[in-house]
């Protein structure tokens, strides 16, 4: 039975990022740890929302995600990202989460953290690997330890076979081209299991 | 006689980005550049900014600069952008205003800007590299044309020899520590020629 | 009728990035420009590549391709590069070529090169994006001009949407799964283009 | 008492990553680990090498140091990467190193090893970020796990404060300019450290 403490964050306009958090929470809680899923705080006002049905579907859904803190950073031993590309980068909505964490950085606080990150684009090759990568040059800068799958189970190669992160392709139709459900549950199972092996190595 | 238009984009809080903007744009008016010195815009509440006296005092003193916009990049034959690292990654706020460029982008307008980078950070390689490059990975989604300084004058040797663009570290004092004026002018002057002759060659 | 001389230079174990070097030189020779196709020099031993069928063919096929030499970078005003992935980055073979341009580059003669690149990779996301912006990282120490293709023509969207560069996915049959001849042709005749403004604005 | 084994794996023309390579040895020894110290093979040849006395003398300083090989990553759980940057990413000496390492790969032998990495360039933003970002692109692939130091300690702020691993300037005269012992020292604790959990949590 695990004692980890796991943070699945994502951002999510369309749907994709908040079904992989999901299945992502599913995942590590099949290892037994304990799972909060939380959403970044949106920047876009919702007037602008409300003119695309799908964005403003999603933030229907996902209204009773709570939104993460820096209470939740501090909490989490093991922080799993879900987030679209944005010409090749995180969206600045995820982005202005990790820079309001300054004060957790300074305080030490986010060092030793394990983290993985998953990722969508529109298009097959549209920054799915940068994002990830991008990300986790951020989570250096913490001090985070990296825990990105690379090809360390089978079922990584039949979802794309990115190992940086699970990722997927959404279409026109807003549905995910690949299936990566099994790929998320391994990603989040591996990520739940190097954090059990770090927080026990420093008790 | 250039006839190039220039808009050199920055974010800034403790005033260093400002002051290579200003530089950058100095560099590119004496290439004959029409140039616009333009902020992005603040995603910080000011109760926030109200804390911090250097940041408070930037804002005061940028106060008349204008807010970066789409139509400023679709007027722009070239851009050169000044930010600030933060966990070796753009500012939260230059994402955002890249992000809101998608209707540009979309249409095509973002295709064959000339775009070249400037950065800062407080420590020695606290992200000086990793954040123009991520720069420059948003900036190839836009189809832009990177026209990234390398080592192609003697000035970039004594200045940190960042090759990606002119970069500097800002000490405890707020001062930066190299002296890069003449990098930042000879970048803006390199950014402005090499948008001459990419202009001049799709009239 | 350009006046560009292209050097299209690549390294190929299965055949994959031999043919797309070739079709390179093709959209090339249409913009009008002076191309030259040429392999890296190989770094395993023959013992090792008889092992290999697929291998050992493409050694036999490309036999009279000439060795890319810094003569040729020298020569040449735009630069292709197409390589296939080798965890993430650029195979030793080609980042050997780039090494070896020491003399070059300290000479001054690598600056302005106007660059773009191609990639391929087993898996869908298998470092079709990192192996594409490695390259770029150290076109950048050379001074180079990077003109990645973006999403500058409908063409992109259709071959795997690939900003950085085109890039391909090999099957377990070794045959490529996207067809990029469009794709591959586009960036070409752009990187041409692109390379003959500069090369005018610089006479 | 670790039961860590650590190979560090350097290249060096001019002795510093050596130097490194030692310090990190020496620190990973003070935690119990069992170290390898260990240089990758040198592509150049001895012609070459003659024409430079720097290079020379560290050839002849290391010729007793064993070449690293795929036994010794088979063998560690831990390795630390010391590596000078070649225009903004790894030598070619040490890319062949690792893509001579698809065997090991394949069996799945490189699934979770610890790893970290340093660096040095002769420009103060010479590479130093990006070449230790490409080689954890690289270790992403072989489903390693990254321990960059971040800002883990305060000896890292006064040695460079490169969150993605000890770095250092290397002047004219062929010797360090920052004072890095005591952050690669921490660098290698910590690398060690956090493989020890890993190794545990594993068994």
């Amino acid at each position: 039975m695990s004692n980890v403490k796991l943070a699945v964050v994502f951002y999510s306009m369309g749907g994709t990022n908040y079904e992989m958090a999901k299945w992502a929470a599913e995942g590590a809680k099949e290892s037994g740890a304990d799972v909060k899923v939380l959403k970044v705080e949106e920047l876009a006002p919702q007037s602008v929302i409300d003119e695309n049905e799908a964005w403003k579907a999603t933030v229907e859904a996902t209204k009773d995600v709570p939104v993460a803190t820096s209470d939740d950073i501090e909490w989490a031993d093991a922080i799993i990202f879900s987030v679209p590309t944005r010409f090749g980068n995180l969206p600045a909505q995820v982005k202005q989460f990790l820079d309001t964490q300054g004060g957790l950085w300074a305080s030490g606080k986010t060092v030793n953290k394990v983290v993985s990150g998953m990722s969508s684009a529109q298009n097959p090759h549209g920054g799915q690997e940068a994002t990830l990568l991008s990300l986790y040059t951020s989570m250096m800068h913490w001090g985070a330890i990296i825990a990105a799958p690379g090809y360390s189970d089978p079922v990584i190669f039949g979802s794309g076979g990115n190992p940086y992160g699970t990722s997927v392709t959404v279409g026109q139709d807003g549905q995910m081209v690949e299936d990566v459900e099994g790929a998320v549950k391994h990603q989040a199972k591996r990520t739940v299991n190097i954090a059990e092996s770090v927080k026990n190595g420093n008790q």
